[in-house]
């Protein structure tokens, strides 16, 4: 492709609404422009990167023996009110009325319009597994589209479904999908990580998402070093630790603390580490006859709201008591208050039950107590996972310790079990002639918001850098000066020529601009492999090279050049 | 693939509210199943053909030089308010509110997205000719969706756009995607016709429809027989006979002609054929001052109203004048008016202007002149084609004669003109630093159309016929009582192996069917070579070979049936 007959559409500057810097460098880089809030439309550079990430979900698709399927994006109410999605599904779905003023939505997902289609489709046990996928423009009605395609209205996403007449079918597919996840981001050159996730809105039970890893990323990973673990922060256990509770070392005693609220103000008054500080919690409880429930961390632990409203004491969604509940039960504001003598149900975290010889507070108005020993001191109270993970925590399989990063969720497989199929009546006769109701899976990508994500990962101040298999272009030829010198324009020609009939992607920079425009357009578009060609290096009889990911420039014979970037590009 | 783990879904019956034989044959074949009314869903074979299509559309578009894009689906309202559409567009434009109640559609079309964009990415000249293209889905809400695929509501579309400076550089653009689309249906294997046409409510100037030829085409178009010439029978120009008018040979007499009101009557009261009479029509003028205008036209001929509505005279859209008018105007009712001392403006027909020694009404209820002559018995008005052509007439460009065939219109190209870059404002800069107004064209092609097209031309009782390039399969192995013949399902797997290594499409028929049920189904799915594998064939030393769209059977050597098969399929 020549420059001078491409949209290019690259920007100098920074456009001012981005604040994503994939979303920065989509616009910058010509890959995409905006229509309207969350709607984009995908320029020549930006869709050429689409249809390779699609190409590829597509072949690790049908490797898996999937068949593709075009489901209609406009979908009839009917099924929604069946599936009971209708009233369900909040303002997300854009609902619209025909010029009947019959009801449709713009489908956000086809659960209902697959499940509606095997229904009527599939008869029998023997046509079981059956899974179908689709690659299809999606609609989501975001209350606040932002950063760019990664989080817009329109969208192109992979979905698949599959329909089984037992679990253990189901969990078959679910692994040949997780797989099949693993191949794809493999095959796209990203670091990611399939972790163990909540199944949220879709329903259902076992489910895995696959992120991205980039430091912008919304969500927060634990992963484990010695293993394949890897889950949600949220979601990570944080395993009872190997360590038995140390003997008792030191007397009870209370101590002045005045003004120390926080635990680091306690740790710094005692002069004691914040891991030997306990530090107590009220919450509100399940029920009216325990409307209170303490719980107990180790002091530079963070409760994990999610792990404790699971506990049946424990109000769910979680709620601090009030400062007035506080003071009436343990006698003490927040900052003061301790398990000693505390006569309301109590979960310890399993860090926290080992401590010995810590300090917590007296529930006395600026007294603390240190040396104060489970059992001895306090009566421990139910031992249960209450924190956060943190890194360096041992994983929770007991392989290697856990690391924190950052993910973006690019996809996301489901065990839905019959939410779906039962609602709608899809069954089929089993083996021995039975009615059953077919068990679901499903499993999504996110394929537009694969390419920020990949941007998020791979990027410098420079611009993109493309994994190989998802460039726009694969090389790069970059004359110097090609309208004032015949030379350079005739071994830019024939090179451009070569590398386009041997079958390769070349962005040929033909325009009448200065090197550093060039180069500059070149590096924020992010091709991996670039040619430099100038009368300097014909004298010397050299191209020069480089890739966008390393810093040194490589000489290369120009008779050499061809075999050169075949092996590079191969 | 397997037929046992594959959705064939293949039905028995004619599906009872399917009416046109593609809609029918992709429901039985299992292309397609219906979600809602206009609303489709393609199963695995009907998208597996989709895809093909769209591929060498998609090849084509990319030959000319053109860029592909993707337009969101969902377009923002103000865009058509700049165009002025969004008040023009009729109910077929699906508008929306999103949940902040602003206002959208689901693009039919995408003049404005495409537009907008350009006006904000191309500045210069030397950007242009800019040439995009897109292939998406699109909505028109049909106020009665039919015939499947061929008028659905929702349905794939390949749209592309083109921007100059000047008409030249539209015009070649324009020459060039003709030709794009004339290989592309010819690579689709299709009998086409490119017809000049109407330009409709898409507004501009020149435009050609595509349509592949079938007998229940909606369309009649006029093509030649010794040209290229073709175009819709509407609007085909019958051009002036070569003959001279004969010299009169009869005298003037008036006969009476009692309750003979038509042409055919007249005819056979007066013993005449019906190309010796004249046939005089009074229809209202375009003034006050000329109420009514009088056509006259050969008594075998019919009038053209898109013609004669272009007359300056005449009134558009044409509107027949009242009997009262007509009885006020000539004294007479219709059926016994002529053109013999009648004073209003009069168009005669080419054909009706070299008539010698006609009949015609003596404006005078139940009484015909016969032996007519134009100069001596009645004044001639305007010489001017007014009636539509007929097969047998001679082309317009005087290369053979026209026949009349049925197409179903696939593919449109127009000149667009500045209908839309004048209103939103799309300038650029010219060649000397002025701003000049972008002229458009715009070229679009029904994808999901051209499946049913292709079916409405290619199919006989027992299915469908595909043209091999865009068949589902390229190749049916059809093994006779497999499960109970090792030998037989020995022969077939390897041969599916071999086939399928060797890169080829193939489908087995590994089912636990009678051969009459495989026979139905592979002959249904259109799949054009087909192998049969018996235990009597192997005896032999042979399979059976049947292109579909053939009668007779080859017994292929088994050793040579891999060569012979790969020749067959190259």
């Amino acid at each position: 492709m020549r420059t001078t007959q491409y949209l290019l559409a690259t920007l100098r500057e920074d456009p001012s609404d981005a604040e994503l810097i994939s979303h920065k460098l989509m616009l910058r880089a010509g890959l995409i422009r905006k229509q309207a809030s969350g709607l984009y439309t995908w320029l020549p550079t930006g869709l050429k990167v689409l249809r390779k990430v699609e190409q590829i979900v597509r072949e690790e698709m049908d490797a898996t023996g999937a068949s593709e399927v075009l489901m209609p994006m406009v979908q009839s109410a009917d099924l929604w009110e069946e599936s009971g999605r209708w009233g369900d599904f909040g303002p997300e779905l854009l609902r619209i009325k025909d010029r009947h003023h019959r009801d449709f939505c713009l489908g956000p997902t086809h659960e209902e319009v697959i499940t509606a289609m095997i229904r009527d489709e599939i008869r029998s046990y023997k046509q079981c597994p059956a899974v179908y996928y689709q690659i299809q423009s999606k609609f989501r009605d975001e209350v606040r589209p932002r950063f760019g395609v990664m989080r817009a209205r329109e969208f192109l996403m992979k979905d698949a479904y599959s329909f089984h007449t037992s679990e253990e079918s189901l969990e078959e597919t679910y692994q040949v999908m997780y797989q099949a996840y693993s191949n794809i981001f493999n095959r796209l050159g990203l670091e990611f990580r399939a972790v163990i996730a909540d199944t949220g809105a879709i329903g259902g039970s076992t489910s895995h998402e696959f992120h991205v890893l980039a430091d912008s990323g919304e969500d927060a990973i634990a992963f484990s070093t010695g293993s394949d673990y890897a889950a949600n922060v949220e979601k990570a256990e944080a395993i009872a630790p190997s360590e038995t509770v140390p003997n008792a070392s030191q007397e009870m005693e209370k101590i002045a603390t005045p003004d120390a609220k926080t635990i680091d103000q306690v740790s710094q008054q005692l002069g004691m580490p914040n891991t030997q500080c306990l530090k107590t919690l009220i919450v509100k409880g399940s029920s009216e006859t325990q409307p209170v429930v303490a719980i107990c961390l180790r002091g530079d632990h963070e409760l994990n709201e999610l792990k404790v409203e699971k506990h049946e004491l424990v109000a769910a969604p979680l709620e601090m008591a009030s400062d007035e509940i506080i003071k009436q039960t343990t006698g003490a504001n927040p900052g003061s208050i301790g398990p000693v003598n505390l006569n309301i149900p109590m979960l310890v975290d399993r860090d926290a039950a080992v401590m010995a010889d810590f300090s917590c507070g007296a529930n006395e108005d600026g007294f603390h107590f240190v040396g104060v020993n489970w059992g001895r001191d306090a009566t421990i109270g139910e031992v249960f996972d209450c924190r956060n993970i943190v890194e360096g925590d041992t994983s929770p399989d007991g392989k290697g310790t856990l690391e924190v990063k950052r993910g973006i969720e690019v996809g996301h497989i489901f065990q839905l079990g019959t939410k779906y199929s039962e609602a709608m009546k899809a069954n089929v006769l089993s083996e021995n002639g039975k009615s059953v109701t077919l068990t679901m899976g499903c499993y999504g990508i996110g394929v537009s918001r694969i390419v920020a994500a990949a941007i998020e990962q791979n990027h410098d101040d420079y611009g993109i850098i493309w994994p190989d298999a998802i460039a726009p272009f694969q090389v790069a030829i970059v004359p110097m000066n090609m309208h004032r010198s015949h030379r350079v324009a005739e071994h830019a020609e024939k090179l451009y020529q070569a590398l386009t009939e041997a079958g390769f992607e070349v962005l040929f920079d033909d325009r009448k601009e200065r090197p550093g425009v060039m180069f500059a357009d070149i590096e924020l578009i992010g091709v991996p492999h670039r040619i430099v060609i100038s009368e300097r290096g014909i004298d010397a009889g050299n191209y020069e090279y480089k890739h966008r990911r390393h810093n040194d420039k490589i000489d290369v014979e120009i008779d050499n050049a061809l075999t050169f970037l075949k092996e590079k590009l191969a």
